[in-house]
Order: C-alpha cells, then structure tokens, then sequence
C-alpha cells in the first residue's frame, strides 16, 4: 500500500476497530518515528508499520545505462530529460529499522525478505508484534522458523508487491484459498489472510478458513483516506473485467496491478529489467510525471484481483460496513449448514 | 477428474449427500449412456457428468512429427517404440453430446469452451441442469448469455486442465477468494465454487463468500474410490511444500499438478507443443507406460495447490466429515463474529 496508506488511513481504519497499517517502504528514518507519534497521538488503538526488507544495490553502470535506455520512448512520451543517474537507489533498510525500533509500534509488518532473528527479537524486546509475509509454505517456515508472532499469507490474488523471496515466480502465486489453509496446517502462528478480500464475505470468508484475521488493501483504494493519484482512481472506477496482470516491468520485483500501455510494451524485456530496487528507482520520476500528467498507460495502476468490487466511502465507514458483512455472511452460513440433521436432502 | 472419479466414487459422493461427478470426457459415448444408467441404478440422489467441449483436430503431418520427436528421449527412457500417427485425437464431441442427451443426468456440466444454445436448451428440455466452467468474469458472463442453469468458478488453485478459453494464459489464474467474489457479483446465477477447497473450512469459506456450492476434486484423489495409479497416489501421499505448478507440456493445454522431471525438462519447449488434444493424444501411451512403471517423473500428476491437504478414507465418510467441519467452521465464525456489539475491543 505504499503510496495508498499513510497517516489518514491508519488512524481512520484502526479507530472504526481494524488495524491500520502505514506503509513505511519509502519514507526516511525520521518520517517513521515522526509518523508513528502521529498515530499514536491521535488513536489508542493498535496499528502497524510496514517495512520492506531490501538490501542495498549497487549496479554497475552498463545495466543502468541499459535499463535507462529502455525506458526512453517513455520520457520522450512525458517530454523528460533523462535524469543523472541515482546515487542512492532506496533508503537503507537499517536506517530504517533502527528507527522502527524507536518508534516501537503495537505491531510491525515485513515482506520481501526475511529479518534477522537479532532484527525479530529486538522488536519484540520493545513490545513490538512482528508479522512475516510469506507467499508461499516454505516462506511461512522459515518465518516461523525466526520466531515471529504471525504470518501473513500473501495469496495470490493480492494487489502490488509480490512478498516472495525464496522462489520468485509463478510458483510464488498460490490463491488465498489454498494459501491460508496449507500454511494454517503446518504453522503454529496465528494467520493473517491476504489477497482477494473485498468486503465483509470475504472476512467471514477466511475466518472460517481458519485465519486469525483478515488483510485488506485493494478494497480500500477508494476510500477517502487513500493517497493515490486521480489517474489511479480513475482507472479503478472504470475498470473492466479481469483487469490484472502480474508484472516487473516497474519495479524489477513482481507486482500485481491493472493492465496497460507501459506493461505490455515491456512484456519482452521484462525479465531483463534490473532487480528491485533499481528498477523501481529508475521509473520514479516517469511514474510520478505520468501521475501528473493523468497518463495512466504508463503508471503502476498496483490493485488486487478483486479490484472490480472496491468501494468509496470513508475508511472508517467501510471497516464497519464490512464487519456487519462478515456478521451477515456467517450468520447466513451458520442457517445454512444447520438448518438440518444431515447432509442429504 | 478425468482418470481418477469413475461410477463408484461419483455414487459414493452422491449418497453421502454430495453430488457426485462423472468425468466422461475420455469416455465413449456407450459408455456414457452406461455409465450414467448404472449411477441412475444405484442411487436415487442427484450426481452430474462432467464433458470437455473439444473442437475436432486435424494436424499436418509436420506437426505431428516434430511433436512425437520432442518425445523420443521419453519413450526411450521407457522403452517404447514409436507408436503409429493417430487417426483420431479425441472423442467426438458431437457424438458423446447426443449420448449424453440420451442418458440425460440430472446436472451436466462443461469445460474447455462453450456449448451452443442450441445444446444448452436441448439439455435443458430433458431436464438436465446445465453448467458452465469459468475460470474469468468474461468467460462466466459468456456462459451465462447462453442461458445456463449455473456457473463453475475455476479458481487458479484447481487442480487439472484449465477450463480457460477466452484468453488462456496467466491472466486466467484468478484466485478462488477474487473469482468467487468477482463472478457473484455480475452474474445472476448459482456459483459453484472450485480449486483449493480440501475440507470442510473450506467449503463454509466459499459459502460465505456468496458461492451456492463448493466443488472438490483434488481432496477425493486419495479417496477409496479414486482411480488413479499408484505413482500418482505415492506422489500426493509424501508430497512436499507448494509442490505444483501449471504446464501444457503434457497435453496442450495449461494444467496444474506436481512438478517433475517431464514438465522441467519440457518448460523450453511447452508453447510449442500441438494444442489440446493433439499433444495429449500423442503423450497418452508415455503416460499408461509411465504410471504401468511407477515411473512418476513422466506421469500426469495432475493436483492443485491444496494438495498437500488430501485425506485418505471412503469418499462417503470424507464428504460426511466435510460437512461436519463446515458446521463447525461455521459456528466458529458466527461466534466470533457475534461474541460483541461492535468491532472495536
């Protein structure tokens, strides 16, 4: 939800009793502790910060220059000047997690990577949960394996980022439904369910799979509170059917969101594209001036399988319609299953 | 289920209070007529035959040989000769349509393409329900144009051949969570909801998500009555973490199942194989000779990606103790969600 959830979000979404998350990926060391205080300022309530756990890059100058080049008909397009190239290609994760440390939220989120047992316990030292996002079996081991209280199981369906890092590819996508009851088996954590959830029956949906709870993003991509450029927006509220692809065109990291120009056009070199986060550092000022220029053919329109069924409203007003939903559909399906002795009719 | 849900597991699932589903797209169309009349005979419940919509095939010679080529190290692995161009590839269609007609069962349903309407009222005169296998919102929305009685929501999990037909490829593996929510919401019909559904918690999710059914495959393929060979079962019985993947190597056309030696050494060349049936045809005699061997590096593992939740026992007994874990699951969610006033704690 990077570029989706800040302040705003979290607040609304964990006073209306769910749990807000800031996305923290991108902001400096200072913002996180400032913007943690913020929250807890404004809500008692528990929220969590999202980190992305990336290790510094350090490309050589040829794969830059070549990853530059591809992307010049694009600039060209939005009337840029090609850039100097970065001298920094994200921020440093340890920077980073050192101020997560300080900002000691009720709960903090990581994908991408693994942490550090250190990393893990550190956190928990300071009160903090930590939640691992695994897209896959083998990711939640070896996130159990760490010692962290939950797992997030990222299906397949989900909107943005890809969380995997043991087998990144189509392996790595594994539907909500068969995600969160395989990792449900063979952990021992609380699951927190993510990917393809819209509304209130899709809650009920993953309770009764067993989750401890369920993760929403795409289905607040219209509320108020969401930061996300008029473009975005516009494309989502018109979107058609099975809009989705996954791509890394981007980023260099796989990413599920809207079809369009910019993805399609890579299609052949994707697989070429220099790894996250370099990639996603060379397209910043192209994404941002497309952004601006409502240009939305070559923006990352990041949204969820689900996407047709999102909603506007406030974020607050939507985390309560939802759990009336979820009360809805579970009572619903309660009658219906012991409406009678048996099974046959 | 073609090759592993025959007569004694679809009355089996049918008395215990399911329906049960004869795979008969492989069959004669004598033997549907039969098959469907010995169900008839042993169990007065409902139970449904499933058939594939396949367009007859006439490769040229050149195609054939490059693809019986592509097999040779297989066949030598085996030790079988080179077997003789095939005059037919598939059963045709048109003739298993007008056996099914006859023994005109009480649910039909379809993958692979769509039927005419023509066809669908003509089932529907002799009283069989019709349904339509969807695995996108537009494949649905053209299933339901046709006046069918209800959709299959095939999510990305399912195990088997992909029903996709509109636009086959990866933007056709949409979770069951999004695909279930998607196709409810814009199609008025019942939805029979699929893939990655291996036990009674996942049978109250899809109920909770809209879904007036829930379909299940891989969960009855260690089932009593299932009729798959020994290589197979072994494979799912000691099966490891995210073991399955999609491929067109076996049979031209996408189908998930665990991963081997066959579809690795095949993935450079899988688009190029002849399409559905012309490559299952000519790999039909590598597989018998594979699963004769316990040779499971060549044989069609076909599963979905709950697979690893598959439990031995009757299929009766498995779909009675499903519907006690729906209950349960049920109940678990009701009060969880009815336990306080409002969401906040």
């Amino acid at each position: 939800m990077l570029g989706a959830s800040g302040v705003e979000m979290t607040i609304a979404v964990s006073e209306a009793g769910g749990m807000g998350a800031l996305a923290a990926g991108a902001l400096t060391p200072d913002d996180i502790v400032e913007q943690s205080a913020a929250i807890r300022q404004r809500t008692a309530a528990p929220f969590s910060v999202n980190l992305l756990v990336v290790r510094p890059a350090a490309p050589d100058g040829a794969t830059v220059a070549a990853a530059m080049e591809r992307l010049r008909p694009w600039r060209e397009r939005l009337g840029l000047e090609a850039p100097p190239t970065p001298n920094s290609f994200a921020p440093d994760f340890d920077d980073q997690f050192a101020a997560l440390l300080r900002a000691a939220p009720p709960v903090a989120s990581f994908a991408f990577d693994l942490l550090s047992r250190p990393q893990v316990e550190a956190l928990q030292a300071r009160g903090t949960l930590v939640v691992g996002t695994a897209t896959t079996v083998a990711e939640a081991r070896a996130w159990a394996a760490l010692g962290v209280d939950a797992i997030c199981a990222q299906g397949g369906e989900a909107g943005g980022h890809r969380g995997e890092f043991l087998k990144p590819g189509p392996g790595s996508l594994i539907g909500t439904m068969a995600l969160t009851a395989n990792i449900h088996a063979v952990v021992d954590l609380p699951v927190i369910a993510a990917g393809g959830i819209m509304n209130g029956r899709g809650v009920a949906a993953v309770l009764a799979l067993g989750a401890a709870a369920a993760q929403m993003g795409t289905a607040f991509l219209l509320s108020d509170e969401a930061t996300i450029s008029a473009a975005w927006r516009d494309r989502i509220e018109t979107v058609g059917d099975d809009p989705t692809v996954v791509t890394r065109a981007f980023t260099g990291r796989n990413a599920r969101g809207i079809d369009n120009g910019f993805i399609r056009d890579m299609r052949q070199d994707e697989d070429h594209v220099p790894a996250y986060p370099v990639q996603n550092r060379l397209t910043r000022e192209l994404r941002a001036a497309a952004a601006e220029a409502g240009e939305s053919e070559m923006l990352s329109l990041w949204a969820g399988q689900g996407v047709s069924l999102a909603r506007a409203g406030s974020a607050g007003d939507l985390v309560q319609r939802w759990w009336e939903e979820a009360r809805a559909a579970s009572r619903e399906v309660h009658e219906r299953t012991h409406g009678r002795g048996d099974l046959r009719r």
